[in-house]
């Protein structure tokens, strides 16, 4: 049995714009590292955390990480087991990009594959939902899903859970921007509507079957003409800075589609190619600049395989 | 040329459970028959209607199959020519089957296959939203759509039209049962509550996307658990007879799904075989005959083809 091992997980995009909580992928970058070792001890201690400015608990009590393993290791009788975590971030927290999630699948990961259990990896989605629970208030799974599966995943229901992963076509690329502002996930939940109208909902179920259909059909084009947001959209963006401005320029160089990742302020578009999708970036990186906001760009393929053991 | 032609068009299942007003599929069977033929005179006339209880318009200026006809013959400069038209209903009208939607695309595809005009048959589509809006005061696609292309249709926008055609699984079987009450298209569309929960609204686009990729992934379990519906079925099932009754009856015999066809009054199950769905419209129909409603039952494949050319 290996006694340490160093695993990667990726960052992801939920709602894919018109597939608000129910819809999400994975890229390739950025992602979190997590490095986890067994010990002589009993119980789990977290000896490091980089790469988060110090906003994440060491306390294994509080850390998503650590608390979904807990949970996993209750799950198959083991939680005498000893375990040291090195918790590396490789992306901004609070960015809309499934930073947590990212974090605790790569953990789970660590720990499944420490321990030689082989079932499959989509046994690890109520643990990660567990950490999510803790770290956002709400047991979702859009981001989860897509990070400890790759690819894109549909939660088509939660109750009971039930995942669907979609396959896409292979010449997607994603530009992602992170703007430094700070939306919190509690609140850009708490400002979207409770009541809607019905004729908007049709809207939006036309466009996440049109987005489903797509990504079967390997058809970029009605994958951009289905991400459409008439609900969610016209609310968070007004926590974005310069979000309109953003899409127009992001859609006149040449994307596919323009949108908020999860509940932002990270923005993401899809393209045909990674130019367009590095333009976009700079672009967007240059405008945010010029208001004065600092930012975090990346250009990534669809990441297939969810986490990835790193050595 | 030829002189004249009989044209059969198939019944459709609007909505599918989850998909209210951008899904349809077609059947084989019921369906409606046109025959028309070339005349001397200028402008069209309908000589006869048969299987509709005298309740359709001989006056061409009232009947959908000729106002749509002539709305094509308008698009192609073809106003001239005289038709005669007779029209066979194979189907209840008011059924929630599309009874107005077969008519209109048999007249279509009739004219368009007599003048030779080899376009795709969707281009017949803006003229056959024309006959709908008139039967229904809406220009809906989600019956003519299928009807026209067959198979499964998503009508993902309606500015601008943008419809997409969805495989299926092959072995899929549809019961479908019209219990003789009246439902009003228009009333049905009514008592529809224009403001819904976001939190059912999110409930319903994760099914239509699970129903979506059910049947892209030909996965016959995966399209029966998606076909819920928590926003419009509720309310419409209080317009059939013992609709919760009759839902139960089917999926104790074996039905992958059961549902409301369009607003009702009839009611459809999905099967993998022809068998349950046999069972299902005998068992149904007996229900409703010891409640003194008399019945319709169709059992049919998905028809694939749209209309055909039947002499």
């Amino acid at each position: 049995m290996k006694e340490s091992i160093k695993v990667f997980a990726p960052a992801t995009v939920a709602n894919v714009v018109c597939g608000f909580d129910v819809l999400g992928f994975a890229v390739n970058e950025p992602g979190d590292e997590v490095m986890m070792r067994l010990t002589d001890k009993h119980g789990i201690t977290i000896s490091k955390i980089t790469g988060d400015d110090g906003r994440l608990p060491l306390d294994p009590k509080k850390n998503t990480v650590s608390v979904s393993v807990q949970h996993y290791l209750q799950s198959i009788d083991r939680a005498d087991i000893g375990l040291d975590i090195e918790l590396h971030k490789k992306m901004p927290i609070g960015s809309g990009l499934g930073s947590s999630s990212a974090s605790t699948v790569a953990g789970l990961f660590a720990i499944k594959t420490l321990l030689g259990d082989e079932r499959d990896p989509s046994a690890l989605l109520p643990f990660a939902m567990k950490g999510e629970e803790m770290a956002c208030g709400h047991g979702h799974a859009d981001n989860v899903a897509p990070a400890l599966l790759g690819g894109f995943v549909l939660i088509r229901s939660y109750e009971p859970l039930d995942v669907v992963r979609l396959p896409h076509p292979p010449g997607l690329w994603c530009a992602i921007v992170f703007p430094d502002v700070d939306v919190p996930t509690r609140e850009a939940r708490q400002i979207i509507r409770n009541k809607i109208l019905m004729k908007d909902a049709v809207t939006q179920w036309g466009n996440i079957a049109g987005l489903v259909s797509g990504l079967f059909m390997q058809d970029i084009d009605l994958i951009g003409r289905s991400m459409q947001d008439v609900l969610v959209e016209p609310v968070r963006s007004m926590l974005i800075p310069d979000f309109y401005e953003m899409r127009k320029m992001a859609m006149d160089v040449g994307a596919v589609s323009f949108g908020i990742s999860g509940s932002g302020p990270s923005v993401f578009a899809f393209t045909r190619d990674e130019e367009t999708a590095k333009r976009i970036t700079s672009k967007l990186q240059a405008h945010l600049t010029s208001i004065k906001i600092g930012s975090n760009g990346y250009v990534s393929t669809i990441n297939d395989k969810g986490p990835r053991v790193l050595g």
